[in-house]
C-alpha cells in the first residue's frame, strides 16, 4: 500500500463529506459558518477521519457512514483546536499556518465557532445514515466520554492548564496525553469499528491498537514540537518548552521519546496481527504516524 | 393545580437527578466538576427541565426518564449561560444573583466548564434510562438542531451579538427570540412528548404550545429587565437598554408588548384544550410564565 496516496485520496473523501454536512458559508448567520468553515479546512490532516476510515473498512464496513462519521469527529477535533487556541487557554496565534479563528473572527465568534462544531458533531452522529440506532447511541456515548472531563479530552486540557510551569511527573505527564489526545484517538479507532459491526473480541484488539497509536502520535507532537521550525509544522514551534508543559523529551530526552514511540507503535501492531489484508491500511497510518515530520 | 409547590417540587426533583448526573466535586480534575457544579446550581428556576417533564407526564411518560431529559437540557441552557456571560461576549458579571462562573474561575475553566457541560448533556441523552434508541437517536438530533447555528440557540446568539448597536427592526428581532431562547423551550416540550411515546397530532399540538410558551417566556424576560431591579432579577438589569439590545418593549413598548404575551400565552392553551388533566401542569406553567415577576 502507498501511505501517501491513500491519505491523499482518504483526505479528499473526507473533505467532500464535510463540505456537504458544514452549513454552506451563504446560509444565515453567514459569520459564524465562515468561522466553523475557516477553522475545518484551514489545511488540517485528518488523523482522526482517516483512523476511522481504516479501522472500520478493515471490518468491512460501508464507507457513507464512515466517512459521516469521520467528518463528525474532525468538527470535535477542530472545535476542541479553535477553544484551545483561545487568548484564555493557550493564547496561539498560528495553526496549521494560518491566524488562529479568533485572529480572523474575534474572540466571540470563535467561542460560537467551537461551540456550533460540537453541536454539529453531535447531530451528525445521531443521523449517520445506514447504520442502526443502537449502534450511534452507543457512538454518541464514547465520543462524549472520549472528550468529556474524566479521562477524556477537557479532563486532558484542564490538567495540562494547571501542571505548566510546575515540576513534571510522569504520571501527570501519562494523564494528560491520554485524555487530551488519546482518549478521541482509541474512540476514533473504535466508534469506526462499531460502525462496522465488528464484534467484542475485534473491538478489544482495535481499542488497544487505538490507544498505544495515540500515544505514538502525542509523544511524535511532542518531538516534533522541538526539532522542526515553526514552517514545517504550521503551528508556533518550541512552545512547549517555552511554557514549561509536561512533555515526553521533556522527561525522559529525545532520543528515549523516539524509542518509546517505536516500541510503542510495534506493539499496536502485534494487537492486530491476526487481522486480515483488510488492515493493512491501518497498518500502514500506524507506520506513518510514528514516522511522520510535520 | 397550586403552581408554586409544583414547582417547588419538580425543581426539587431535577437537582437530585442533576446531583447525580454530574461529575463529584472531588472527582479528579475537580477544579471542572467544581466550575459546572456551581453555575448548574446557581438557583436556576429550572423552566426547561419543568417543561420536558410537564410536557411528558401529560403524555403518560416514565418520570424517572424524562428527569433524565430535564437534567440533560438543564445542563445544555447553563452551557449557554456560562458561554454567554463571558467577556468576549454579553461580558456579564452577575447571573442568578452569583459572581458569573468566568469571574469565580477564570476565563478558561469557564470556557471549558461550558463545553463539558454540552458534552455531558449529550452523553446523558444517549444513555436516558426506559427509552428506545430510536427515540434517543431523534432526541439527540433535535436537541442539537434546537441548540445549532441555523434557527437555533447559537444563532440567535450570533445574530444578536450582531445587531448590538443598529436599529431594531422586527425581522430580525423574532428571528433573534425565536432561535436564542424560543427554540431549546420548543424542544424541551416536543422531547418530552416524543420520550412518553406521543403521536404525531399530540407533537404537533405540543410543539405549537412550546413554540408560543417560548416566545411569552422571552417578552416577559425583556420587559421585567426594563421594570425589575438587578436584585430582583439575579442579573444585570437594564442591560439591554444600555446596549441598545433588540427587544419587544423597545420595539413595541411595554404595555403592547404585555398585551402580546398575554394573547400568546391564551393561544398556546388553545393548542392543548383537547388534553385531558394530565396537560394541567402544562396549563399552570403557562400562566406562571406569562406572569411571573422575576
Amino acid at each position: 500500500m502507498d501511505i501517501k496516496s491513500y491519505l491523499a485520496e482518504s483526505k479528499k473523501l473526507i473533505d467532500g463529506c464535510l463540505e456537504r454536512l458544514l452549513p454552506p458559508e451563504d446560509e444565515a448567520p453567514a459569520t459564524i459558518h465562515k468561522a466553523m468553515r475557516y477553522s475545518v479546512f484551514a489545511g488540517g490532516k485528518r488523523v482522526r477521519p482517516i483512523l476511522v476510515l481504516a479501522s472500520g473498512e478493515s471490518m468491512g464496513g460501508d464507507r457513507e457512514a464512515l466517512l459521516h462519521l469521520g467528518a463528525a469527529v474532525e468538527m470535535m477535533h477542530t472545535y476542541s483546536l479553535i477553544h484551545d487556541d483561545l487568548p484564555a487557554l493557550d493564547n496561539d496565534d498560528l495553526r496549521r499556518g494560518n491566524p488562529t479563528c479568533h485572529k480572523v473572527f474575534g474572540e466571540a465568534m470563535a467561542i460560537l465557532a467551537g461551540d456550533s462544531l460540537m453541536t454539529r458533531c453531535y447531530q451528525v452522529l445521531a443521523e449517520l445514515p445506514k447504520i442502526q440506532d443502537s449502534v450511534k447511541v452507543r457512538i454518541v456515548s464514547e465520543i462524549a466520554a472520549a472528550t468529556g472531563t474524566i479521562n477524556g479530552m477537557i479532563g486532558g486540557q484542564v490538567v495540562d492548564l494547571e501542571s505548566e510551569g510546575m515540576p513534571i511527573n510522569s504520571e501527570i505527564l501519562e494523564y494528560i496525553h491520554h485524555s487530551k489526545t488519546g482518549a478521541l484517538l482509541t474512540a476514533c479507532v473504535r466508534c469506526g469499528a462499531l460502525a462496522a459491526g465488528a464484534n467484542p473480541e475485534e473491538l478489544q484488539r482495535l481499542s488497544d491498537f487505538g490507544s498505544k497509536i495515540g500515544l505514538v502520535f502525542q509523544i511524535v507532537d511532542d518531538i516534533l514540537d522541538i526539532t522542526s521550525s515553526s514552517e514545517m509544522l504550521g503551528k508556533t514551534a518550541g512552545k512547549d518548552e517555552k511554557v514549561k508543559k509536561a512533555t515526553y523529551p521533556a522527561l525522559y530526552g529525545i532520543e528515549a521519546s523516539r524509542k518509546m514511540a517505536l516500541d510503542l507503535a510495534s506493539s499496536a501492531l502485534k494487537s492486530i496481527d491476526n487481522f486480515g489484508e483488510g488492515a493493512n491500511a491501518l497498518r500502514s497510518l500506524a507506520q506513518f504516524i510514528v514516522s511522520r515530520t510535520a
